[in-house]
């Protein structure tokens, strides 16, 4: 059977191709959902992709991701800088993740540059724009 | 047409009356809400008044306000001093925005002093009380 | 009539049992709440037991406890070290609260030793497993 | 009889319009003093205005406006950030006094973020430009 | 035979009752005393209490615990925040250790509210008067 | 011939017995240089005395009396937390120099507990009200 | 019936005039309590002079001056700066207690400019060598 | 023409499968560079593989790669936390380059969780073991 | 016409050749002067030099220069280290600033190593004694 | 006549072989002892040790060292992070001291990697075990 | 006989005119060269000039440069931020140095703000672009 | 066979004798080399010596030392303080390393009194000069 993996995309991920262009270019969250959807077909392994604003929404479908998925690649926007609670969920599953950033998280302000999350994922891929979401995605199933 | 203006009340501002009065006073948000309404008519703009308890929600209504609302009057409550997930919603959208708060938080605890949404809105007022959204909603009114 | 306590249990403690049990032993939430359940009896009080992985849920509930409750016994979990919106809600209410903790938060990394809801509740208890809650619905009793 | 409200204008805001118009703006100083006086009067309230490089001179001038003034309008420039001696002349009189800055200093440099006068006014407003002015005048006049 | 716990006060306890009772109220020692010995009664525990101004007599005391008691009930008082001799002594022996605390030490000046010894007891409990000692006791009993 | 002493007080000490009462009492400046001129004349002292309020002033004052006294007394108020102008002053001339501050300077706010002109004064009294100002012209006199 | 002032010199001021005598000078302890005599014989009060080595003996020593003596004058010596225990023993009698020191602590390292006693003095006196002990015991006087 | 890229191990790279294997695997420098080698060959693209230890030859090596290659993958090693040469180095080049780590940094000693590079590289991937080179390579493919 | 250069002395330069000799050496303000004006004819170019111990005479002198001079030299002296005033004085005018010390501010203690003018002006020259304001000339000249 | 060394041993020491053995093996005090012993025999010095829990008591005992020893091998354990008192007494006697150390402090806990005692001792030795004893007595017998 | 005066380079600074050209401008290593080598002629004294990328080779040539030259000016590049190994070099030798940056480190990235090295030279010379160069040769021959 | 063990001197130790003669005394590197050959032959080991400037060489050797050392004595002079590449260099062989140091590290200047390598090495002896080296060098013989 084939092997599943969520994506999921933190807050205000949505607003992507419309937010500061200047910083995460004109790609928009559909191109990339397609760009990943097709490179799940291509790698053999099945994708369910989700956006969600609420910290307490991702934390509670990171927990019932637990029985449902191989691994999860993550993004958690600016989550990623100070959810505790999100750390806590990936922590406290069994499924390994994948944390990536559109942008280099290290070239940006001081505060973007403390990934709360970090320690607990497997990897972080970070500044390769969609293409974080593709690496990510190859490094999940390379993993499981 | 009217232009529309947004004013969004962070958590815990629907206890304002009972809530540490010595620090917030015995105004109510009702008694607030009034008072903007009342300026809304005077300076014939449309208002739309919220309170949300939580930062997803806040996160979401702001990206909705982007096309509906001319500008933002909000008092991220709490949220002002961690939240980077409404700080990336404020900094993603077109609409100018406007923070406020009742009490002067720069005479306040230590963790309270930073605003973390402070550097991506128009302008910032505190201090003031039930003031402060009404010099808030003026300063919007003046910038759209 | 007999005294309510609400119970309210943070973020990802519905994995208890399953998640990190190295730190966090292999009683689950469902035992905890049995012993609670019946120290609740043995003291004659009642009890009301909530588990929530959103912040604003929990900002809410605590709210709305103000006028049903005597006393609330909470787990911030996750929540503890960062949501100033919780500290404000309990700050913000009459209700006396006591904070509870499974594992000792100060033999732990740096960022969970910081409890940013400590000084607005009445005392805390940390690192007696599941005892950390009998203890402090005890300690809740005896205020009310 | 009518009330009076000093505004003080702090170092090197007598070359606005000139210097450094990229963050400040084209505006004079006596363009603002010119609206200033135009809302006075709309608002039936005498107006002094002043402009002053010395620290010293500035706490001297509030010193004296203890007696002949209902309110102050203070822009304390650079001395916003340091100026104790600034700070303690304004908790040390009797008189209300609302701080008010052009620029939004809380999106510029680390070292203008910090007020030192902020937690001994009443209110501060900053970001609007000229609008800061008005608005804190507005703020003057309803308090006192 | 019965387990035996020693209650060990740390420097200025005995000053209770009469010492700063805005913070720790009007209670003496030796109410707090008697109130331990009868839950001992109850509990069907020995119980020995000691109270010590020095730093190293109560190093000595931990130490000599070591053989004769079951469990300690220890209130650093004002070595909680700085005395790596006594974490050193609890690290070195066997005998399982609770801190208790009067005040809520988290709500109280900064360097209060780190406690040195925290991180090498089984459990801390804060804030409850003297309650916090029976809490203690309790937990103590619980623990052997 | 006898032995001459400048007694220099810093901004806002003009406001003394008006000003945060809370804080410094009900003293006026003139009760103090009264008790000062009193003791010169005991201890058979010349004595000339000064209230500044521009830093600049205080630096050229403390430049002039290094041929025409013996010691300086001096409280440099706010000055005494940022001003290395008057640091630097009283370490380029000849003069003993005795700091003295009315209320005791590390029981107030963070801010207020560094002195950065007292590692090159001779010595600092801190703390007991108008009478900081008297033990601290005996200690010049006692030096010279 | 005449005043009673204990002078409490803290850990190592035994060695005076012996130890570090570029920093301390060559006056002996002998020397200086012979000054204080002499001094207490002319202000007419009794005086009580005592030197201790141990942080446990000086916190009991403080406790028992509480019924016994007027005012304390006391060099904590090298627990100035980290001996919370002496300072709850200073906050918790009602004997008001004047801090000296030989040298200016501030003109020294960075560890000694700290004192952890100061903020529950009366006042703190410190640089002028034996003469701070003299003033303090003015200043003792002149509280009482 | 096929591209070029440079792939640059830094210090201790060499001793991979030998050292701290709890951290690095057993994995050697020649696994991962086999493995490059043979993915190179499936992208069809040419790569230099080198390793050195020397802070000096890691920039002279990154300057001569200017000219001649596409690319570069590099793993600073012990220099990613300190080596503003190497950091100036990349910046001074117009080749692209991609930082790779074999372990998670983020979840290692404090001084590893730093990297000085990363604000110059155009990404980084870390915590994937000899998966992050072959992730690093691809990233670097899709770059040029 | 022959340009013009304003070299600007800080607070407490007046005292040089009297004032810590050890540190600034026995070289007057006076040689200084001469060599300057020596220089000043060799190169061909004006030159006007003040002395001025007050912040806001130094913001406005700076202010003033504006129009009339090619170039500022300036020793900033004590107010290097927190001038903001100064800082955004320089920051505001057109003319190009060279700032120059005579010690090596960066060999002394912590609080001189901060210069806040630094980022403002063209460049800056220290440790030379007299030679740093030659320099700072020379370099001028050519600026212009 | 034969030369005298005072081994001194701090607080805990005498736990040696029963406590933390993972941190400080398995070896008890009395077998270290009898290790220096039998090295000083071989050097043909004197040995004098003791073990001292009492931070005072061994102030007290190094003062009186000052006559009777001409060196001092001293392991002050705990104290060694915060006593000043230690490191004042050691400041302020003659005799040559030399600190060692079991366990290597610079491999442990954050705050067990400060030596406050270390810049005033002769020179340190930590990480050998019993040996760092050994080591530093040959280091003081070659001292003196 | 000529003065001999080592000019030395730093690591990338062969980069200059290619590299980062909006921070360095467009001016080569080789044109700075001609300008020290012409302004050496002028000046009447012999100059050696070499650019190294290693910390090493630099420490060996400044030592080298001991016996054979009156003088050294050194742009450490990167390493002037961080390389105590050339800082001790600077210190270990009796020739006198100077150190030269072309931009104005002071008005760069927070890490450049710090030199390591400037504590033992004699003085320093930043933000002249290749005048820095010409500055700093002047002060070295003027010292010899 | 004998036991070899490699001797490891770091930068600038070559200019020993004639280098900071107050800090390092006159003692040359031939000196001590000479007394750690002596030392070997009493011992009956065999004995390398090396001294390099170069991290990168220091880095090389380390590694190399691997198979044909049995122990290292290592003073990585000015790389103590940041060398991350030695550290991990120490930390990825198997042979035990002794750090020593001439000087007392931890009397001097803040930067000198972190030991990157510390955490690494078996122990570390430093402030006896040249002895530190001849009690590393027992106390590696004594660990082989």
């Amino acid at each position: 059977m084939a092997k599943k993996i969520l994506v999921l995309h933190g807050p205000n991920l949505n607003l992507l191709g419309d937010r500061e262009t200047a910083v995460y270019g004109k790609v928009t969250l559909d191109d990339i959902n397609k760009s990943i959807t097709a490179l799940a077909k291509e790698l053999k392994v099945e994708v369910h992709i989700q956006q969600l604003n609420s910290e307490g929404d991702i934390v509670s479908t990171i927990q019932k991701a637990n029985k449902k998925f191989n691994a999860i690649v993550i993004n958690p926007g600016a989550y990623t800088h100070y959810s505790v609670a999100i750390r806590d969920a990936i922590a406290g599953i069994k499924v390994p993740t994948v944390e990536v950033h559109l942008s280099n998280i290290y070239a940006r302000e001081e505060f973007r540059q403390k990934s709360i999350t970090a320690p607990v994922v497997r990897g972080q891929i970070s500044g390769f724009g969609a293409d974080s979401y593709l690496l990510g995605f190859r490094a999940a199933v390379s993993i499981i």
